[in-house]
Order: C-alpha cells, then structure tokens, then sequence
C-alpha cells in the first residue's frame, strides 16, 4: 500500500476499501467463504443443530496490550459468549471502525492477530466490513465481532435447572485481564508485567459439556468480574450463592496491584476465564475435565443455597460479605 | 432514567448497563429472545435451509437525517444485505458504541427507530451489547447490526451464471440517500427536503426468487452507488455491462443537487434500491414483480455484453464513458 496510514477513502466502499480487503484482511485472515466478498456470507447447512448468534463490540484502550490486542480480544470474547451458550462457534463477522490517520503497520498487526486467534479458536472469518472515521472521532480502532455457533438440540445448558446444593467452579485466578489492561495504562511499581488472560474457552466448555446433565449454567465473568457475574447466576435461576474466597485460585501479582490501586480483584474483567454451574455430584469430574482441557486451575469455590437471589463472599477471617453487582466503573474501555 | 445523559458507567456491564437494557432497549425492540439476556441468543433449528451471515458497521452523521436515523438504517442496511444473498432475514443483532453525554433522548428516539424498523422487515433482535467511550472518541452513536438469514438450498443467485444478453434492472432512481446526507449536512439553496429512500427491501426480493432461475444477481447500490456496484457485478462475473443512463429513473431534486454540489448520482448511496441481472426472457416479468412488491420506479436499464469486465455508460447525447469504481470519497460517513 503506498500510505502507510488510513485516509477516510479507505472507508468509502471504491478503490481504497478494494485495497485494504485484498491486502490487508485477505492474507491475514482468508478463507474460501471470506474470499467470495458478496454482501453477506452463505454457509453450510447447520443440520439438526440449534443456531447461536452472539455480538460484541471492542473499544479497548489501548488496543495493544501485554498477552493480546484488541483483534485476539475481539475474537476470544464472541468466542467464548457463544460456548458459554453451549455452542461450537463456526463462523465470526468482523467490522471495524478505524479512526482516519491511524498507521497501517498497526491495523496488519491486528489483522495478522485476528488469523492467528481465529485459528486457534476453529473459527473462520466469514465475512466483514470498513467503516473510516475523521481524526478525532473515534479512537484509533473499534472492532464488532459477531459469531454463528451450532449447539446441540439437547444441549443442558439452562439456569432453571439449577438446585441448592450445586457447587460452583472457576478455572483460574481472577482479575487477569483488568489488572493488564490496569498495568498498559498507568506507570504501576512493579518488576513485572501482568499479561491478560485472553483466551479461547471452547475446548473447556466442550470438556465440560461431555460429562452431560451434570452441567447446568456456564458463563464467562469478563466486564464487573466475578462478582457480577455471580450475581446474573443468582438472578436468572433464582437462587443464592454463597463463594468461598478461600478457596479461589489467586495470582499474586493481580492481588499485589489491587492492593496498590484500592481495587478488588472479583470486579476485575476476565477474558479467559469461566464459571460454571454443576451438581454437587459432578463437581470432582468437572474439576478433572476443566485440567485436561488446559484450565489454569479449576476449582471449586462456592455453592448454591434456596433463598432470594443474592451473592454471599466468605473471607479467609470468617467474615461474610454480600457481592453486589458493579456500581461504577473503576476502569472504564477494558474490552 | 434519573440522568439525562450516557455515562461511562452506562457501558461498565454492571448496574447502570442492567438499567439502560431493561428501561431504554427491551421496551423499544424487546422480544422472547432478547428477553433471555444470556451471552448470545440460541435460535430455533433452521432446517432445511442454508445459514446466511452478513456485519456492518454505521457511523452515519448526522445520526438523525429526513426520511430515517442511524436506527432504522443500521436494520435496513443488514437486512438487505442479506436479502441480497436471497436470504430470508431472520435474527438481528445490535452493538452499540456511545459517546459519554449524548443525551438519553436520543437514544430512545434511535431506539425506537430501531423497533418500528425491524418490525417492518419481518426481523428480530435477538442480542446486543452497549459500550460507552469517553466524551471526545466516537461521534454520538455508532452502530453494528449484524445479521442472521436461511435461504433456500436452490437459491439461483450465483454470478457465474451472469450470460451476454441478460439485462440489468434496478427499481427506483439513484443518489436519494446520498443527497439526503448532503442536505442534512449542508445549507443547500433548494424549497424541498431530500428524504433518504433507506427501506426493507425483503418483499422486492422474495418477489423475484420467486420467479425462479431467471434471476441471476442481486445488489443493492450502497457505498460508492451504482457504478461502482456495476463494477461489482462486471468483476464478479467476468463480463462487461452497458448501462443506459437514458432507461434510469430519476429524482428531479438528486439531480438539481448533484448539479449545484458537482456529483454524479450514479456515485451517490442508495439505502433502499437494488440492482438485478435477469435472464432476457425474464425482464419483464422482474419488472412487474418488482412493481407489485411496491418498487417505486423498476426498470430495465442496461445489458451483460461479453468481454473484459467494464462498466460503460450510454448518456442522451449518445456519448459512452467508463464507468470506473469509485475513487476518494466525495461524501464521508454516509452509512
């Protein structure tokens, strides 16, 4: 390309739109479907599966970050909202919204994460599209993602299934990706870097499925972390959930920077994390699957009780605390 | 809503995201679906029919223009991208991105565009999401729509079946959407107001499926117009196409304009128009059905002549000029 930054015209659907698809997304994340560029993409028939759509759009700043950028975000993050629904993702849109005047050397660097991500996810890129906006409205680059998955018709996924007595499971340390994101902003006191969680989930969430009805609500605690995640949990099935603290995997540097900052690590975002519902009596399986899958460190950390919905934290010095959802946003743009 | 604005919060995933869905989206373009509020939307099986998928973005400004706003155009815009891949629009999807401190107003005005719109188009909007960047990044409100359409597993749409001889139909006058966007935008010396022509065009489209193989492609003239949509079509299936700019028809007032500002409506949008190429024994009947489905002005008004693909254009005067794709961009954020 003879610029090496975006010109509006790179949004305007002639020439300069042509040229970035055939240059810049084509190479770093082609596919036979992508390459037909019609108006929308046509699939494979889904057969006796259930379709799933599911859609987020990515604002984060800054759009690179220790462990991932705002393309192996975007394609993680629609990844993992379909498996939470118990769905295999098949095909990801990606529109984006670049601010005119940002380096295409950039926008390659993202794309070329885009490909490796949706590689590693078994996702392809189906079809896309360019919007270009003036220098100063904008920031740089907003990327939607969308994506189709197939689940299957008896698929055990639903919160009305939920009992007093099922235990919940996390499968790693909370607060990854908000602490990086916390770390690529500000001048933090530390040796180390902190690298965002950012991941795909769909081999746990397959792992998980396998073992059958054992398996009740999964989600992923990404925007109001844990906390509120816990808390949609209680509302949708009508139920309490008590959470042990102590027994939640902790990575020590994310505590470290919390402490530094006044921030608690289970309203921090996860990008690479799950939280999932089972019987009591699948607790241990699912602990076992989620290892073999490649989780961090699953464990059980909480149960469910009868009682109106609300979301109970138990300290390390018996305390007990109640977990609201999110008031605020102690750390606005983090995906 | 106690305040009257967007705040960062409102974008957070925690309390005030939870309010602005339950009191700003669900009422306006709520359903069963939607209603579930898990992290995509699990579908009814679509069966026998082949899974279409189509993602844009819309960055239009101003968002509020004669004849829609970002809204009703961000439905329109994606639904017709999907009918032009003869697909039956079924599941929408609506990301936002908002400005902090665009006034709540606006919001639900959009919001409600956003309802009558997709009941209009026979589509539901089954999932979204909101993000919220600070005041100065972004411009009001962007939307991503994306799309989810079943066509028939013997939909004739397929360019290589294009042949010399097959006619080229479009079914109203071209440049209304652009030149609305110009008039919104600037203090044009004109007594009229220029209405955007953004409409569903689902029924013209299932109105010419139904006339079997005879119809060959569809597209609908958006960015770039309908040169540079022609240029699509030449490319796509190899041939050369002659346009007769004596059969199209017209807007009187997109014609005055585009002489007062120097452009051509055949480079101007189209949010609500659509381009056909039909088998020569089937014009006619296109035509009709066309008219029946409630086409404003259909037309047959050009040919598929063999040779290099090329778009030439026969004006009164019986002159012919290269119709090339479009070059820069006479008119940023126009969708």
């Amino acid at each position: 390309m003879a610029e090496n930054i975006i010109l509006l015209s790179h949004g305007a659907g002639g020439k300069l739109t042509a040229e970035l698809v055939d240059k810049t997304f084509l190479p770093r994340y082609g596919n036979e479907t992508l390459l037909r560029l019609g108006d929308g993409a046509v699939l494979e028939e889904l057969g006796q599966g259930v379709p799933v759509l599911s859609t987020d759009s990515y604002v984060v700043n800054p759009y690179f970050f220790p462990g991932g950028d705002i393309g192996s975000l975007a394609v993680y993050g629609t990844v993992n909202d379909l498996a939470m629904c118990g769905g295999r993702p098949l095909a990801l849109t990606v529109a984006m919204i670049l601010e005119e005047g940002i380096p295409v050397a950039d926008l390659e660097r993202i794309c070329e994460s885009i490909g490796r991500a949706s590689e590693r996810a078994g996702v392809k890129v189906v079809t896309g599209d360019t919007k270009v906006v003036e220098r100063g409205h904008g920031d740089g680059i907003y990327i939607n993602t969308s994506g189709l998955a197939v689940r299957s018709p008896d698929c055990p996924l639903d919160p009305k299934r939920v009992r007093p007595g099922d235990r919940i499971i996390v499968d790693g340390p909370m607060g990854q990706h908000g602490a990086a994101i916390l770390g690529a902003r500000r001048d933090l006191p530390l040796q180390v870097e902190i690298p965002s969680d950012s991941r795909p989930l769909v081999q746990e969430v397959q792992a998980l499925l396998a073992l059958g009805d054992g398996v009740k609500i999964l989600h992923d605690p990404t925007r109001g972390g844990l906390a509120t995640c816990l808390n949609e949990i209680a509302r949708q099935s009508e139920t309490r959930i008590i959470l042990d603290e102590t027994l939640l995997p902790e990575d020590p540097v994310v505590t470290q920077v919390c402490e530094l900052v006044g921030l608690d690590p289970l309203y921090l975002a996860n990008e690479g994390k799950l939280v999932a519902v089972v019987a009591h009596d699948a607790a241990e399986a699912a602990v076992e699957a989620l290892l073999k899958a490649g989780a961090p460190s699953p464990a059980v950390c909480g149960e469910v009780l009868p009682g109106e919905p609300l979301v109970v934290g138990r300290s390390a010095a018996g305390g007990e605390r109640i977990l609201d959802v999110l008031t605020g946003d102690p750390l606005p743009r983090i995906c």
